[in-house]
């Protein structure tokens, strides 16, 4: 398996700053075989999924439809929680599991005035993974850890890696800046491998991964999975207007943009008439909150309106790889047959 | 061999967009099946070396001690040409071939005002691989390609591979916003199976890569060599001052900044007293002429005086895995190893 691999050499490389790996806990030496050969991880079998693709959970876009979609073709789909109501979520959960009975996550964004709700929500639904974003999800861990589930929080940073495991994190998704939305400044390709050495628990990629060679990329860095927002936002399953669609299938490698780096709130999207202008007040420094009358409602316009000029269409670089609309299925089968050949495994 | 089996997924995936690949050109059956299984590729034939590492003509840095060693090594070693006069140049070709019989390659960056001269000095000197930045080389290609030199374009987009393949290129570098000194905004985990899909002459991925699960990702993406900087500049052989390297040594995942973005001139380096002070000063809009003055020379007093708080601290954000300082060969040797293993090849 790739992980002990790298735990190993990066032992022997990264003596001076790498702790100990605990390696493969619990497993014997024909389950670590078993993942040698196959896509099977750490993250697969924790999370009783067939492939290691998880869904991101995209404001506005991951909702019941898409994630149960993800989940019923062997991936692990994600409502994403976001600003809405713990009611909302509730509602997104049920109607996700009347369409599949695989297992479905949910996406906490610690910063929502709903927070809390939201917490509270997935363990009374019986919610068995949750990624965070946006902050610290230390004061729900012991609440979470209780009901059985595996939390899993969104970290750009291998400091921020490290703590989430002290707090007891089961797994971190390494989200690098090519990422749509919310970013940080590290790629996956410099970030995967950093995390991996510096934590023992799996590391799930995201970042700038659209396709096989992406996910077999992720593996050689030492991921265990990965987590992808973008080629999902195309999705026949996807309730995204067909503009914000058409946006990333005719999207360029270069057509991405971050707004907000100056204020320390960067966010990626696809190049149109509001970025400009923002871009622009930005230059002429103007203040984030003079600024966030921009962007208020901006992604709901876009995702929901369609109105891909003034909105904001969130989207990664990889929107430039993506072009087609297909099913989560089709696309999750030609992704793992694409990675299956290149990593040589079944 | 990936090259191959990218092209015939990436046709298959976006015909829509891909123009169909040429393939392996002259290439019989047998020797795509050992490329298959090693780490030959179009790349390692062309240029006539053992392995697909290629050092970076880092400006200041890649002089004919580095170089040398990188090709007695097995890689690739360049002289950077940077603004260096035509005479200069030669010099540092001289001093390089005392030390080696190996194939050494020269950057020419297109910008200096030495750049013709340069051009001229590589065709008199017998290079056989030119690496080009900053600008299009098209006005030397017949000059070169009629010395029989392999012109290999460093590229930040899908727009200028293309096009850089029209004028003749034999392969392109795409290299990845995680790169230091000057860069482009893709990272390399999105440009590099971009720019494959869009070109049929190899691919050399760059940006991220400082050891062998970074070489194994880039072999997934499709691409057939790798170029390094960050992790030479520590080579023992380098010349670079020891503060500058034991800064990269010490450096932390975050540690790296981008510094003239708003002026389109974007570099990247460690932070220090010069990165704050100008990123201040960026931020207060000044223009890219009045804040000249604080990068001038800059990298040289870093480079040769190890001032490492005022001069420029050019470096990748892979320096965060960089750790010890170590030969050519040792480095080279430590990293094919890592990347065999994991791609299953010998």
């Amino acid at each position: 398996m790739d992980g002990l691999k790298h735990a190993v050499s990066s032992i022997e490389e990264k003596s001076d700053r790498t702790q100990p790996q605990a390696g493969w806990f619990g497993m014997d030496g024909i389950a670590e075989e078993r993942m040698e050969k196959t896509m099977k991880t750490r993250i697969t079998e924790m999370l009783g999924i067939e492939y290691p693709i998880i869904q991101g959970g995209m404001a506005w876009v991951a909702e019941h439809n898409l994630a149960a979609a993800v989940s019923a073709a062997g991936g692990l789909g994600l409502i994403g929680g976001a600003n809405a109501p713990g009611e909302v979520v509730r509602d997104e959960i049920r109607k996700a599991r009347a369409l599949t009975d695989r297992p479905i996550g949910v996406n906490v964004m610690l910063l929502s005035p709903h927070a809390e709700d939201v917490a509270k929500v997935v363990v009374e639904e019986g919610i068995k993974v949750v990624t965070t974003g946006a902050g610290n999800p230390e004061k729900y861990m012991e609440m979470w850890k209780n009901a059985g589930i595996r939390v899993i929080p969104v970290v750009a940073s291998v400091a921020l890696a490290r703590r989430m495991e002290k707090y007891g994190a089961d797994a971190v998704v390494a989200e690098g800046t090519e990422s749509g939305g919310h970013i940080g400044e590290e790629t996956t390709m410099t970030l995967v491998p950093q995390v991996v050495d510096a934590v023992s628990i799996p590391v799930i990629a995201a970042g700038g991964i659209g396709d096989g060679r992406g996910i077999a990329a992720a593996f050689m860095l030492g991921a265990e999975a990965v987590q992808m927002g973008t080629r999902f936002v195309v999705a026949k399953e996807s309730i995204v207007h067909e503009n914000y669609k058409q946006r990333i299938i005719k999207a360029k490698d270069i057509d991405s943009v971050v707004t907000g780096r100056s204020h320390g709130h960067p966010v990626r999207g696809l190049r149109n008439q509001m970025t400009r202008e923002y871009t622009k007040l930005e230059q002429e420094g103007k203040s984030f909150e003079e600024l966030e009358y921009l962007t208020l409602g901006a992604l709901r316009k876009a995702v929901q309106e369609g109105d891909v000029m003034n909105g904001t269409v969130m989207a990664g670089q990889i929107a430039g790889l993506i072009s087609k609309e297909q099913t989560c299925k089709e696309m999750i089968g030609e992704m793992m047959e694409q990675a299956k050949k290149l990593l040589n495994r079944e």
